[in-house]
């Protein structure tokens, strides 16, 4: 059983206690800070909690507390880590883990240096259809993967801070390609360098400092292309989508918008005052989301976090991942600025290194490689071949 | 917590499991009986029981079980339900509640008569998907619920006595339609009464006396239409589809074959093994599930039934519902002979009486109904009306 | 190339039209007949038509006309075709062919003694995905056939004799119903004797004497099934569904609200104007539909009836189709008062006759039925069997 | 109407006849070329032409053809047309028009010295669901354009030229970006120039020296940025799907794998002979296309074309159309090598000039602009705002 400081009782403090109250939960949120007490004490009336403060510290060093939860705006992570080492708290961080590289690199020596729990609460890595789905790609259903794209756009964040480049880091894609940066690496394998990135970022209609559209290629050194698309000027709602294409097939996954949910109402009886998050209309054709907790994967988290931190091992998604995401985040940046592909800088790099793009060629004969095979409209069987001396590309049907 | 006795290690029994101890469960699976003593010991050893028994009531008697969860054949729900009486241990059974509305009136006065919980284990009708449609039906989007339809087809059970008749009490109609019946009486409202069925079953593929394919209507005194369609001899995997129209909205729910979820895979690379329950093939387009268990309705279902169970309230699924399900189902056997509506015979009726069907005159001016309004290709805003003394009716432009 | 008389210048006349002149057409429309002189000369102005008249012998008799298309209300059509039979011109229909088989079986007959060409307007047996799914039906892909259904519902019709039963011959069952009838006989397979129906009509919501909505099950002489679901209190736009069950495989096919074009529009740029015929509203998600024209049939279906004119061959739908679904309609207005299934009455039969329910045995060994064979969770082959004598059914593993 | 003279009677010559010949229509292919006579027989054969031949210039001279549509190899592309110019016939051209805009230049040089018509086959700016999404598209229904996003992915192409980098001029880029390209180009607005251009290209699986996956941003001198995403390395059939993206909603069209037209076949009836173009299997979940011809945009090009020759009109599609397509590609080339942005060159450019990147800063009141307004899960109306003078982004309740 954990007992839980959280660290923020706005939006995501409060999704995140839904989850880890939600069935029959054995653990508990009994700790609350907020910057406002107003804030905290709504929070901890609602949530159960025994204790809450607006000074982050005591709330931390709370002798109940075994798990601190960090629920706090970007430019807060580093120093609520800082606090939970020194009072040798676990702790497990929402996302993005720093507003850089650095940041996190920070964060994540801290955290080991004191030898404490460190968890990265990367939701959209455990929804249920991306755990089914890297099984899958994992068994080797999809062949080698070449490429994995992730796509979150919706209309804008619910509070001031995402908004402001100095508290929040960044703009969209910060605060929604770190999920979309580790979703397509998951993929892709998390053992393979991401070698460089390609970036398009601008601010297209918002009034603000940071980019609110983003779309990037992150390059990896097996040759494979990470692909994400995030922006905070999208109008339909939250749309949330996963892709993955191997030599041997593909996924589509959709979390959000098109689950299998579908609603008409002409809001003359009574109107939907909440379809699910980020929807924009609540008559006409709606698409509401089942268990929004556990479709947007808090619950496997918390589940991965807590159980890892009980039987002493790493959860999936950890302090270094959560660097290495921010560190592929910094490269998209500069490319943004400098238009071309711009390395990622990995200063602690703990996978495979030295790999080579892979091709993939497929012997037909001892003289040809094979470059297709297909049955014709007319039930014609054909294949169509590359001869390996001369290069030559040549047609013939087969029987 | 509850410590549970399972009693039945077979398909069913183990999917509860999994469900009872998935996430951060405070609740555990401590005792098992199964007929045959290698699936009592296997079942054991994979879910941690202490005990376990080829002998029922050694299993619900045993002094640390708090609750007993039936999983057995339906001809073995009413004298494990007895024991559970006899015993005065809390008992949740899987559907259908009884093979007939007399066994299942039976068991629902046992359960009352010995004052222990008794829980229905329909798990559909806690679907995620259902649960938020059912929300939304209840605060009035979608006005007077007028058709709800629950199909449930897949290619046929897992075990051999589904396909018996005596065992099973039916065919796909008990099997499936007990969870469509429910899930139309939920959405039209539980307090109104069911009164009539008209249902037509065939045998038209298996080689067995039970019927394999069934579609019936249920009329409720308000007017209201239940539909249902079940079938073992659906190919493509496990459909599962509900549908509920109102005067003022519709709403649309897959469950299980289109959820968002879609994967390709030629085979060559690593097959699938396991898509998902009923899958019928593993190459191809597939369709997997996220998250059985939830999407399914298994977590939600067992979190209602405990928290009532501790809380002293009822759950959302009793023994009553669970008799009210089999005594509709009866009427649509004997309707399946008789080739007529047969009506529902209800000994025990806890709900309203006497609603009539309803019908919607708007009122257009003081002569006339309003039939529709609508806004033609050409633009000219064009009503419909009603006189209301000669009936005749007529067409006009407004602006 | 034709040259058509429009007989009816209201939504579907115009409708015709469309797909008439559509693409590189060689035909034209070239007169027009409709009961308003202002309604005439602007079909005639928009559609370039020589000739416009308020008489409808004019128009049929005009010698320029090699071929009359019929869009008038269901009570007009009986004396429009006896006029093309007395002048001796070719006729095409638009459904439901008569306000019952009466009526549809003088037609027919009045047709086939005229010697001209007849031809039954049932454009949703001539979509795209209906065609390419009868095809796949035909060459076997689905085994045998044991259900098909069809579902047309949508917010009502655009013009007010609909609503009037005397001119219309009945509600959204003869409007609606008349094209699901044929889409599932057409499955099932037209030489296939339909011989009793069993139907639930009502007045749920609109204030008018015939049905609002209605569902039914038409039961052919093979055993299988065909399903109607109608209705014109459908709120959300125009659902159109198809699903098809065989033995070896299933169709669904959705003609119209899910076809692969998705729109969201906060409506305060410029909302959208017309989206799709039936649409309720412009604004929110909105699912526009590619071509209507072509998706609901209307080019196909002019395509077979004039080429099958112009070769002196019967169209895919002739008036004796048309005269069949009358009949299964008949009977299901009978088994909607009666509350029993309802004989189909077909004085002139021309398909074949004793067929009787089919069974699917398949031997599994010499003493053995195989009712099923799967692969389990776990790995293991497993079969149920059913063994010829006792009838008894029991599991085995395999390897 | 038009006596056409095919070029090329291979995959996509007769593909063109199918649509050409199709419905009511009133055109013919009278005369056809090939390189090899079995094939121009055939062609000839199947098609109904008068007139074949094995000499490209022979078929173009034949007196009685009015226009020549070419579907050759892409290095075939550039002799046709000359010679077309040189017999003053007019042409329409399939895709690609060039290997690269300077092929491309040379080929609307000649057709506009000429002054015969020259259409350019881009089908996929035809499909029924395209249109009608420009159609909203120019309404403003989606207010400003911000992105627009094309994908086709298949197995790779049907012949052995396709892939034989010096007859093609590319691979995958060339063959599927050009209608990638030129859909995004349309939505964002055909009088917008295409300024940079940055690219991935790489050849990942197949043998061969093109490209066999790429991905590239267009940027438009409105600030506007159009994507595309090609391979010849998808598994799973053809992927066609749009994406558009605009201030105020949103367009996403799938045209082909999922059009509401799903299919389940064991293959133990009859297995499916021809799913659809592409499709890789033929038993399990399968998705066919209505009527491939018409979706894939082949009818409504053909009558565009044919219908503004005769009108004395531009075409919706030009030469000038698909050399400034080659330009775009070209400098994706360019920039798949340089890892830069590349600049787009046009030494002839017809549309506007001197756009700048938009923003929308919307007025609040003297002193904020709007950033985003929202209803909270608890029922509050929140605004966020910047303050215009400090910069400062604040939350504000409004009731």
């Amino acid at each position: 059983m954990q007992k839980i400081a959280m660290l923020g009782g706005g939006f995501i403090g409060r999704f995140y206690a839904e989850s880890l109250h939600g069935q029959r939960s054995r653990d508990r949120v009994v700790a609350i800070y907020a910057r406002r007490e107003e804030t905290a004490q709504k929070f901890a009336a609602d949530y159960g909690c025994d204790f809450w403060s607006t000074e982050m510290e005591a709330v931390i060093a709370n002798p109940e507390v075994t798990m601190v939860c960090i629920a706090l705006p970007n430019n807060l992570h580093e120093p609520a880590v800082m606090l939970c080492a020194k009072h040798k708290k676990n702790v497990v961080c929402t996302k993005p883990l720093g507003r850089n590289a650095e940041e996190a690199l920070r964060m994540m020596r801290a955290v080991e240096e004191a030898g404490i729990f460190g968890g990265y609460l990367e939701d959209l890595c455990y929804t249920p259809k991306f755990l089914k789905a890297l099984e899958s790609v994992k068994r080797g259903a999809l062949g080698r993967i070449l490429w994995a794209k992730s796509r979150e756009t919706h209309p804008g964040p619910h509070s001031d801070w995402f908004w402001d480049k100095e508290q929040a880091g960044g703009g969209c894609m910060l605060d929604l390609g770190c999920h979309c940066v580790e979703i397509a690496r998951s993929f892709i394998g998390k053992e393979v360098k991401p070698v460089e990135v390609m970036c398009w970022a601008a601010t297209q209609v918002k009034p603000i400092d940071a980019e609110d559209h983003a779309i990037a290629l992150v390059k990896y050194e097996n040759g494979a292309i990470g692909q994400f698309e995030v922006s905070w000027t999208f109008r339909g709602g939250m749309d949330l989508r996963d892709e993955v294409m191997g030599t041997e097939g593909t996924i589509w996954i959709n979390n959000f918008l098109r689950t299998g949910f579908e609603m008409f109402t002409t809001g003359e009886g009574e109107g939907e005052d909440y379809v699910a998050e980020k929807a924009e209309s609540n008559t006409g054709w709606l698409f509401p989301v089942g268990d929004e907790v556990n479709d947007l994967g808090y619950n496997h988290m918390f589940t991965d976090m807590f159980s890892a931190c009980e039987a002493g091992r790493e959860p999936v998604e950890t302090f270094y991942d959560g660097y290495v995401v921010n560190a592929i985040l910094d490269a998209a940046y500069r490319s943004a600025t400098s238009k071309q592909w711009e390395p990622v800088a990995l200063p602690v790099w703990r996978g495979q290194e030295g790999l080579s793009a892979q091709t993939t060629l497929t012997e037909y004969d001892a003289d040809h490689y094979l470059i297709k095979k297909e049955v014709t409209h007319d039930g014609r069987h054909k294949i169509i071949l590359k001869e390996k001396q001369s290069g030559k590309i040549i047609e013939r049907d087969v029987s």
